[in-house]
This record gives C-alpha cells, structure tokens and sequence, in this order.
C-alpha cells in the first residue's frame, strides 16, 4: 500500500474497512459514522454525490451499509482526494466510489458532474463560516473546517442542480446552522423533510443535526427521536453501538 | 362570579390560580403551561402581548410566574374574550392583564395596538392550516385550532410590528411547521435565538417546539436539551413536575 509519511491507517471498525487518514490532519468523526447511518435508507441501486469527500469516510461506509450502485466523491483538496482514492482501492470499493479532484464551486458554471441525475447526495459541509472561530495552522484541518472553499449554499446550490426530481440530500451540520439551513434548502426548492437531533447526553444541548431535504417535494416535516450518544453511566447508548461497531 | 351555563372553572394547580372554559370548546392544554414557563425569562417590568390569547391562560400563568408590567391578550372570538376577562378578574390580575377582542389582522392595518413599543410577545397559534385535517363542528374548538382568522405569517407579521428593537416572541407551535416558522421569522427580521423541542418520551418524536425569536438580532441559533415530559415509568419527569405543579 501507497502510504506517505505523513500518513496512517486507521480501521473503520465496520465490516473490516480500513481508511487512511493525515497523523496531523482532519480526521474523521462521529458526525461522518452518523450521516451515513442516517443515509442508509436509500433506494438499491442509487447513484449518488458525496459532496466535500475529504478521506471518502462517508463514501466507505455508504458503499459498504447500503446496494448502492454508484457514489462519486468530490474534493477539492488535490492531496486528499488522492489519499481517499487510496483508501478505496484499500477496501477493494472501486467499482462503488469514484472520487473526483473538483472544487465544488466550479460545478454549477462547468460541465463536471450530470445535472439532475443524481439520486441522492450526501455531505458533511465544513461547519464553520470563513473568518470565524480560531484559525487552523494547518491547512489541511483549516480547509476542512472553514467555508474557505464553498460556502452553505453553495453546497445547497449545487445540491439542486445535481439530483434529480424527488432525489434526496442527507446533511449532517451544527445546530446552530440549522435556520441557515432550511431557509437555503427552502430557496433551493430543497424541502426539508426529516431532522434529528444528537445530543452527547440527553442532559446537555444538541452537538449535531442531521438532515434530510427532497427536491421538489411538498412540505411535511418530522422530526425525530433525539439520538444520544452516551447514556447516564457515560457508555455508548445501545442505538449508537449499533451503528458503530458492525462485525468488529 | 358571572359563569354561563356552558363553562366551567378549572384550578390550575398553580400558586391558586383558576381558570373559566368552556364546558365543551378548546380547553388548554400542556402547550400553554410550557410556552409560559418558556417565556418566564422576560425581565421585569416587561409589557407584553399575547396573540390569540383564547382563555387568557398564558397571560395569567405569565402574569404569576413574572414580574411583568402588562400584558395584553387579543382574542378574535368575543365570547372567548369576554370569558377571558372574567378569569382574569376571577383571579384579580385586572392590573396586569387586558384582554382586546380583536382581530390579529386587523392590527396591521388600524391603530388599534402601539407599534414598535412591546417587550415581549408570546403566543400559541392554531396549530392546523384552514381546510386541513377533520373539521370540527364545534366553532370554539374549530377557530382555537385552524388558521380559519389569522394564519401563521399573520402573527408573525404582527409581532414584527409591535415589537421593539431586539424585542422577543416566544412561540408554541408543533414540529411539522418548523420550517415554515423558521422561514416566516427571517423574512420578518426575527431572528430564530432558541428551541427547545418537547416530547412525550424519549422514544418518540417530538410533540411541541418552542421557539424564540428576537426582532433584528444577530443569527445564532441555540437548540436547547430534550424537555420530556414522561419518563420510563410513564410518570412526569422532574422538570414537568416543576413547571406543572407548584403550591398545587
């Protein structure tokens, strides 16, 4: 295996996957592990777009939970999507996944990606708004983090050119985006369909949101049970170890 | 005390306070005593509005569990109002509470309310678009619950009017109609600050949201813990216990 110095593997604790992730870099989290649960519900046979790739986690997992036939993971970052391709050829997955070196930006003007094709879309967008909380020295962890690439709506924006009508987005985010959000995913014919909360206990406020929108489709939202991480006696909850630790 | 032969006084378990409803019309319900306790926050000396005030039961429980200066609760329904009013005499609240049998809509139009002047606003809309779900042959039951008079962006609009710079609204509305109230609040320059979702056991999906909203204030939206109301054993959870019943 290609692995640079700067490098390691880690394994994904389901179904034997494996990901190869920075030593100093963004590495992935519950929130990438909870996305693609909260995803899993899509059709046998979709083709979809992982919108902001970085190491392909959620494109791993997808692939691995679901009958996808297709998901093409896009990133911006030459280095990263390099080590994500590797991660995929690492888990045997390249019939499933393709990542492409694209910023995201560039999809709306230029003929990148199929417009209005896509089943589904899936993305963990960078949470934070650029030029707002401490910066990061390392830029691969800054890239990552900040709206330094593409912004909310442009995630939005391309979201909708690229699914097809009645396709569906999963997106997880911080709460406090939440209004963000649904105001853009409302702009962009996008309509929120199901939210749930995680919370890291049920004694504390939410850590994360995961959301479902539907092009085209009337509005009717529910919202979901709280998913809580960890339960009274600090161990995962049963719900959580489920979706964590398949066939460790 | 002047009771028609159709209403009833209920007690309402708290700090002595009682209550006339209709023997059989709109009753209220968890909803009131949660958005009051929700909005017990305002500060002293407060003057506020209650929009569709119904049996006044907001303005009352408010009136007991703060130090406001007023507040004025506007009923479309006259007989609601004039039953309203008797409570808040029952209770002798006459210097804190006065109940106006207006028309939200016409607030925009006529001068019949002070514009940009209220602290506060709090209100529990109907829950249900006109000409959705069953119809209820009872005209109490049936104006209390659907957007029959005033529909959502209506009390949203009104409350931009009367409030003042960084005034608050705090609202009690179910989750399906999230987004629309999210989206109604910005474009009326009330920026959504705190939620709070509400639910009949961890289990299930929310029943309530609570939402406050502050008028031309910064975005940054904070989702507060789960507010449950049974725990497993189907009792109330502490923290109803103490919203519910206190010198009951």
């Amino acid at each position: 295996m290609n692995l640079k110095k700067d490098e390691r593997i880690d394994d994904l604790e389901y179904s034997g996957l494996k990901i190869i992730q920075k030593e100093n870099g963004f590495c992935f989290g519950i929130d990438s592990i909870l996305i693609s649960d909260f995803a899993k519900e899509i059709k046998s046979g979709s083709v979809g777009l992982d919108l902001g790739t970085g190491t392909g986690i959620i494109s791993i997992l997808l692939a691995a939970k679901t009958n996808l036939n297709k998901i093409i993971g896009i990133e911006v970052q030459k280095d990263i999507a390099n080590m994500a391709k590797r991660s995929i050829r690492l888990n045997n997955l390249q019939d499933k996944i393709e990542i492409k070196n694209i910023d995201i930006r560039d999809i709306e003007q230029k003929s990148l990606i199929e417009r209005g094709k896509f089943d589904f879309v899936v993305t963990n967008p960078p949470y934070k708004k650029q030029d707002t909380g401490k910066t990061n020295k390392n830029e691969y962890k800054y890239l990552s983090r900040h709206e330094t690439t593409a912004n909310l709506e442009t995630f939005i924006k391309v979201t909708k050119i690229v699914l097809k009508d009645k396709g569906s987005i999963y997106m997880v985010h911080r709460p406090d985006r939440l209004v963000d959000i649904l105001e853009l995913m409302r702009k962009y014919k996008i309509e929120p369909k199901k939210i749930r909360f995680v919370y890291s206990t049920i004694e504390k406020n939410p850590v994360l949101v995961l959301i479902k929108g539907v092009k085209n489709a009337m509005p009717f939202l529910k919202i979901e049970k709280p998913l809580i991480i960890y339960n009274s006696k600090g161990e995962y909850t049963d719900e959580i170890y489920k979706i964590y630790c398949k066939n460790k």
